[in-house]
């Protein structure tokens, strides 16, 4: 039996091949597939998002969107087209996107001459599908706002948006997805830096206590802010295979686009002023950072909040006998359980009566990730009771509670279940944050062992790692060719990481450093 | 004086010029601007929607998914851009959007050498921006659908789509719109038709119960029907102008899509077979419905269940002494006023606590249509009692209504506005339908009169009307060409329709006819 042969039948038996051990990159593909989330289309670049998935993509909207409104924000919609020269009025900004636009150049279709179609009615002006919506919304906003009474105007967008991404991978980087976009305008510039870090903090917020991926927040630098803005904030957090993933930005506009796009007021003195704006997203990006954050080398593992179910019910059929007086338990069973609330809302439940082996159910409902799985068979029934398995344990610790027990105590084990995930996620992330103080050091951290091969990098090394940091430029743009590293944040203040808040000297330049910055490979 | 300077001087006043009678299409577009519900954009044909617009929106989509979720249906989304190629699948489709599809050739832009940029990168196959998505749906269909066991799929997708149309108007046809697009696989062609008509049901009961439109249901005429479907339901409401809007379709597309995409399942005998499939859509052109049907001379008039907020607060606060205390007891009555449900949902409230004239502010709220204003001065306050002042009543018929009887009574108060609003809306269709049995009676019915100058057609004239129909497809051209007339539908059974159930003969060719049809000019 040759060594690649031995290895294989000698490892645990997974839901997923390969592990994340194995092939980080090549698992997270796996896990979106056999989650039953999204997937790729004949359109390039485009996803089709499963219902499984968008599921997930609702409950985020529903829980963002009540804390986007409950901070005073307004949703509207503007058109998903915005004509070149719109986007030319920024410079930087155009540039950003310039690169990875989808164009719109006609308006009809007409016969080609051999059975088919071809473009026709070319437009005057070409219209660029929206990669982002600060011109066409700044636009309006224009139009909107005449005096300091209109202000603060505080705007929310859900939408789909397009860049034309070269290399496309399913939620973290596709050419089309889901997104919101908040756009504000305020009277001064304490208040849109405001803006900007409140919005930072909902997203935080949200990140953590929603998704169970605890994040850092912080600012970027120079060379990673968002084209024309002053200042781009962002929550970074850290996946299984301590890469970071950007999962929102905030961004601070100063009046770069008020002054491209002519937004103004008239001040309490009647005097016209430029306003100071804002803009902030997350995107369907997030529904991979869960992914990456929480599974296993058994599928998906669903955080309760945004689970798109809490409970399957899988009632054992086999026998012709009992099925009906199962079946019958089993709805009364789910009625009870949705009676109960868990967060606000009614409990999630499901039955799963299809005509299915009990293993493929119960597996495909594993690697869904769904919370908790509840069996229920002739003998539970006599017992009053379920047999319930957790996703967050192995597969087969399945437990008997008592029927009532399980009803009573759905929201606390729910609640626990949560919490011990945010729990795991915050010690795997706290494990690897490193202070590094030497170039040699932190050029070693970011190189990957070698495998038995001496050529195949392993697929998990490295982490969040702390440096002081001159902000040169040239420097993080010389680390990034070297190692694909790249700052991904100068963190904001009392988030208790070591070292954070002492000054010190730049471990790549000798030059003064007023505190650690947080680098790491990224999404 | 003029005969015209007299007439505008002794008509009474209105928030909204010119009125319905005066001029209906500009009354509709005055309604839309001073509501704040949407506006043109510097896209030609698409819209920017308002806050107060959206909000509409988002309610519907709350009230809709409901529905399609009680009857089975899961959301997922797919992508916005269809190969050229896949739109080419079905003839009639095609041939029924190619003359108003936004094209997308190039996915960047480059240096045009004259300081601007130009499109660049063309792709290899054009991409249609989705004018509905029965094409890429269907391509993924095919994918997910193996086995009977994978049916019947009922999906549904809240999403943009663009048609180019060359005449706009806001909400009511605009070159992008956000709708939902339910697609669905069936076994049987029973159960596809089945569907189809579960659909149309749960439209019919949504524009009559949420909406407070009364709907017609019915089939289509062959040249009314969907591109592609074998059969296309609607929905059919009456504007307060007499005229019909289409405010919902369910089709039934037969085996035509499934067998353009290979959409094929192994029956229980392991035998091949064609899915049957369905596709249906509201858009937001139920808000252009909802204004028409609703909204007087002084603006919107909002259906509670819809309504983006209930009631507006108004404060009482020129006088500075008693200013924090009004602001405080007008707090408390907010409060509690959320504290009660409405359609088991809080009630919606909001405080206006702006600095601007009275008048104006009380005039705002009209114009947007909001249910109830409920104004606070000092005395109210010392009376515990609110003024408040329903928009289905004039505006200045207002009462006093003791605080704790108005809280305690609001769900009644909003449920019956709702009631009444349908009431009235059923009582205008009622009035405005018309059993015609002679070609003569039919023109003049729908030829308008002319006002005091002998040219301008009355705005307002005309409605539904029933005659039989030999279902002639060349006499129906005719009729549009010569009256801007169309059969609305062949109203299904039991609608208590004058005339509906008997058999006749076909005023206009004197053939025989199955049933009375529904005829009437249409947006």
């Amino acid at each position: 039996m040759s060594a690649q042969k031995q290895k294989q039948t000698s490892k645990p038996k997974t839901a997923i091949e390969p592990t994340r051990e194995e092939n980080y990159a090549e698992w997270y593909q796996q896990v979106v597939k056999a989650a039953e989330m999204a997937e790729t289309s004949a359109v390039r670049g485009c996803m089709v998002i499963k219902p499984w998935g968008y599921a997930v993509w609702e409950n985020i909207q529903r829980g963002l969107d009540d804390m986007f409104k409950a901070t005073g924000h307004q949703n509207a919609y503007f058109p998903l087209f915005i004509p070149l020269s719109y986007l030319e009025k920024e410079a930087e900004h155009v540039d950003g996107f310039a690169k990875e636009c989808a164009v719109v150049t006609h308006h009809r279709l007409e016969a080609d001459g051999e059975g088919g179609l071809k473009p026709a009615g070319e437009l005057e002006e070409p219209l660029v599908v929206r990669p982002t919506s600060e011109t066409i919304i700044g636009a309006t906003f224009a139009k909107w706002i005449e005096s300091w009474r209109d202000l603060p105007l505080l705007i929310n967008q859900w939408a789909n948006v397009v860049r034309w991404e070269m290399r496309t991978r399913l939620f973290l980087r596709t050419a089309e997805f889901l997104w919101q976009e908040g756009h504000t305008a305020h009277a001064t510039k304490e208040e849109a830096v405001e803006e900007t870090l409140k919005m930072l903090e909902v997203y935080r917020d949200f990140a953590t206590n929603w998704l169970a991926i605890p994040v850092l927040t912080g600012e970027k630098t120079e060379g990673e802010r968002f084209p024309g803005a002053e200042n781009t904030y962002c929550i970074e957090g850290m996946m299984q295979d301590r890469k970071a993933l950007q999962a929102g930005t905030s961004h601070f506009l100063g009046q770069n686009f008020s002054k491209a796009q002519e937004i103004t007021f008239a001040d309490q003195d009647t005097n016209i002023q430029h306003a100071w704006t804002t803009s902030w997203g997350v995107s369907t990006r997030l529904i991979g950072g869960l992914i990456m954050t929480h599974g296993d080398d058994d599928g998906m593992i669903m955080p309760p909040r945004v689970a798109p179910s809490h409970i399957v019910i899988l009632p054992v059929l086999h026998k012709e006998e009992t099925r009906d007086a199962v079946l019958a338990y089993c709805e009364q069973l789910a009625e009870d359980l949705r009676a109960q609330s868990y967060d606000g809302r009614p409990v999630r439940v499901e039955i799963d009566k299809r005509d299915l082996r009990g293993g493929e159910k119960s597996w495909q409902w594993i690697k869904r990730g769904i919370p908790l799985r509840a069996e229920v068979g002739p003998r539970d029934m006599e017992n009053d009771a379920v047999f319930v398995g957790r996703r967050d344990r192995g597969h087969k610790e399945k437990e008997t509670i008592a029927r009532q027990d399980f009803i009573d105590g759905i929201e606390s084990l729910l609640t626990e279940m949560q919490d011990a995930m945010l729990a795991k996620a915050t010690a795997h992330r706290d494990e690897n944050i490193t202070v590094i103080d030497s170039k040699d050091e932190f050029y070693a951290y970011f190189t990957p062992e070698r495998e038995g091969d001496g050529k195949t990098p392993a697929p998990i090394h490295g982490g969040f790692a702390m440096t002081h940091f001159s902000g040169d430029v040239d420097l993080e743009e010389q680390i990034k060719k070297d190692l694909a590293v790249t700052v991904r944040c100068i963190p904001t203040e009392g988030q208790g990481l070591p070292g954070q808040d002492e000054p010190g000297t730049c471990p790549f330049t000798g030059k003064p450093s007023a505190g650690r910055v947080v680098w790491a490979k990224s999404y």
